[in-house]
């Protein structure tokens, strides 16, 4: 087998066979097969794209190339992963409460890059929260209290962290079989029976239309087929940010606020939806509906706020912080937007508010960069809302960097006002699973 | 500038401007930008073309990488150049016939790859010829007799050189504009006025339709423009092996028989064409008509002969093998394949013939491959020629290697008969030229 001679079938519209797909996975892992063939192959895939098949074999190839988590002891394990939004600070609220209502979450997050956060910087505005667990620590923690989040470890999947580095240094990131055999790859060797996938679609996301987030969901639910793996893609918008907040320690206090039941409409809704889909996923629950009622008493007894608070502990965060977020690192100075003239907001543009985070200092430009976790945004109206003259609409949380004031201005362009009504926008906007 | 931002651009339909494929292209020379970064970059062009400017922007970096040879000592110098195919040995025959008309002929060629033959091969069937000359004793050769022929030297244009390995090794190299300013930054590097240049079309060539060789000369004429080059492209078929002869000293004699006036019709009317427009462009003739007399007059007094023996002597090869060609080394056995029933040629696959040549030794699979120069094949009959029953049809050359009768068949199978009469093929299907 020669690797030009699949470069060439792959350029020119043919397919690959699971062995040849496996062959090129496992010889650029051990160093048989150079970068620079492996990236012009990944062009050719951006290009002619790969069908059900292959992207179910190059999944299974990354997941060959690692080790594999059995986490069967634990019961039905389920997995969540959101595609990455503005604002998506779910995954604090969510694994608390589905942990509280006894099923086992055991979560390896990304960091943020470009206008995405990541749960991981998010979590560690927590003072001390550690997110590089060995695996026997991740497996002692899940066993005493039922839910860990935590880094990713290299010896799961290590072919799709190469190919993810080698796909952002050449510009083949944006493809469906390669986004959705990264995200699955990484699940299956965690050890997870179900993922419940959130499909952001908008401005602020990846996917800017609808119909590529079916594809990507419909992508994603083939491999879990292929390997398994019941999976749920719920498609939701991301054409402004999900809840208030934007920036780490600012979107930890909104989870912990949403955890208390006295989160934005927008991120409780996502949460009830999400966690009753894992907890019926995990065969923890009969039917959607029990399943929700269960999840809203962990919110509302308080229960999901102790396991956010037991999480901390146990990866060595800040537990106080939990109950009193004013502990949570602030920024020196806060500058408040107020409406020139009484309107209804018509949009935000989440890319615009995601581009203000990073230049805050609250997301990164590249990878390795470091974050500022005292800054960000938090949006006094959503799409929809109506301002009076003189009103706050945003506040920008800001550290004192040279783009602090560009960051303002750029806040202030991506809302649009309109003289009359608008509607706010659907949150869900779709759903594709596995039976 | 990030290279990255050039590839996505690129990747999405974009156009690249000049500044930036310089920086792309030098940064590669000097190492600072790393081949995988280049091979997607080459996918995504294979996949979304170049434009006319870009095509010769790359051009003009490819040959800023080097040195670019002045000339213009010797007058208007006129290259010339095939795209490649099966038995094309035209240069052997019209570079001597040009430079006995007073046309200084100075020619860096390259080796064979693949079904397509390569003039230094061909000439290395003299024995000691050299094609490793100096610039020194490139320039020196061409004051002292006006022809020379030798390989590429790496001091011009060594981007080409850098930028074609990488294209083999991860299938890029069938790109329009990746060849088309291959081909012509050679060119313009060794200081060239004008170039002849033969687009070979058909089952024996890269370009297999007219329509994508139409292109291709466009875009060289296009780049010519862009550098002050006059450029005639010749668009010839290649859908039956040129002449009669494939294999390096086979071909060598069919040259040298074609200089003294008993060629085949197709490779003699090839090199008058070819010859006649080099003297044209060369402004050594008025018109094409007074050209190719002076060509033909060259070839019958035998001028275009002589020149060829001071060639050959000049870079170190024996001459008596040009006035006696039984001199040259041959193949230890000859397999005829005789016709078994009586009918017309209707197709002979110039790439199978090539293939067997290939498998016969008389080429290379791949680069740096040994090559025999005994091997290979002469066709004793055409499309359209008439062959009794027990007459042969072609002789294989064979070495005595394992694949030999694997070659042999595959000549046999080359030939596809008809009880009908057959019309010969055209050779000349077009021609596109700058004024």
């Amino acid at each position: 087998m020669r690797a030009v001679e699949l470069i060439e079938r792959k350029r020119d519209g043919g397919r690959l066979t699971a062995d040849e797909i496996d062959f090129v996975v496992q010889g650029y892992v051990k160093g048989a097969i150079p970068d620079y063939q492996i990236a012009s192959l990944l062009m050719a895939i951006v290009w002619r794209g790969m069908d059900a098949k292959e992207t179910a074999a190059l999944t299974a190839s990354m997941v060959a190339s690692g080790e594999r988590l059995d986490l069967s002891r634990f019961g039905r394990v389920v997995d969540k992963h959101s595609t990455g939004g503005v604002g998506d600070k779910t995954t604090l609220v969510v694994a608390p409460l589905v942990a509280a209502c006894g099923q086992p979450v055991a979560k390896m997050s990304g960091r943020g890059l470009g206008f995405s956060g990541g749960t991981l910087d998010k979590l560690e505005s927590f003072a001390g929260y550690r997110v590089d667990l060995t695996i026997e620590e991740f497996l002692a923690q899940l066993e005493r209290i039922g839910i860990v989040v935590t880094g990713q470890t290299k010896d799961l999947a290590p072919a799709d962290g190469l190919l993810y580095a080698l796909r952002d240094a050449t510009g083949t990131v944006p493809a469906i079989p390669l986004i959705a055999s990264s995200v699955m790859s990484k699940k299956i060797a965690a050890g997870a029976h179900a993922v419940v996938l959130d499909v952001k679609v908008g401005s602020g996301a990846f996917v800017k239309d609808l119909r590529a987030a079916r594809a990507l969901a419909q992508a994603m639910v083939h491999i879990g087929a292929a390997h398994g793996l019941a999976v749920t893609c719920e498609l939701t918008d991301m054409g402004q940010p999900l809840g208030r907040a934007v920036g780490n320690s600012l979107e930890v206090a909104e989870a912990i606020a949403t955890l208390r039941g006295e989160g934005p409409a927008d991120l409780t809704e996502l949460a009830l939806l999400e966690g009753a889909e894992m907890l019926v996923r995990g065969k923890r629950a009969r039917d959607a509906r029990s399943a929700r009622k269960r999840v809203a008493a962990a919110m509302a007894d308080g229960s999901g706020l102790a396991k956010l608070r037991e999480l901390v502990a146990a990866q060595g965060g800040d537990p106080r912080m939990v109950d009193d977020p004013s502990r949570l690192p602030r920024a020196p100075r806060v500058e408040t937007l107020r409406a020139s003239r009484t309107a209804f907001v018509a949009a935000i543009e989440a890319d615009a508010v995601g581009e203000a985070s990073v230049h805050l200092g609250a997301g990164r430009e590249k990878k390795g960069d470091p974050i500022d976790h005292r800054t960000g945004i938090v949006l006094h109206a959503k799409v929809g809302d109506r301002v009076e003259r003189g009103q706050p609409f945003a506040d920008v949380h800001v550290g004192g960097r040279d783009g602090d004031a560009a960051a303002v201005d750029e806040v202030r362009r991506a809302f649009r006002w309109s003289a009359g009504r608008v509607r706010p926008r659907r949150l869900i906007l779709g759903r594709i699973a596995s039976r």
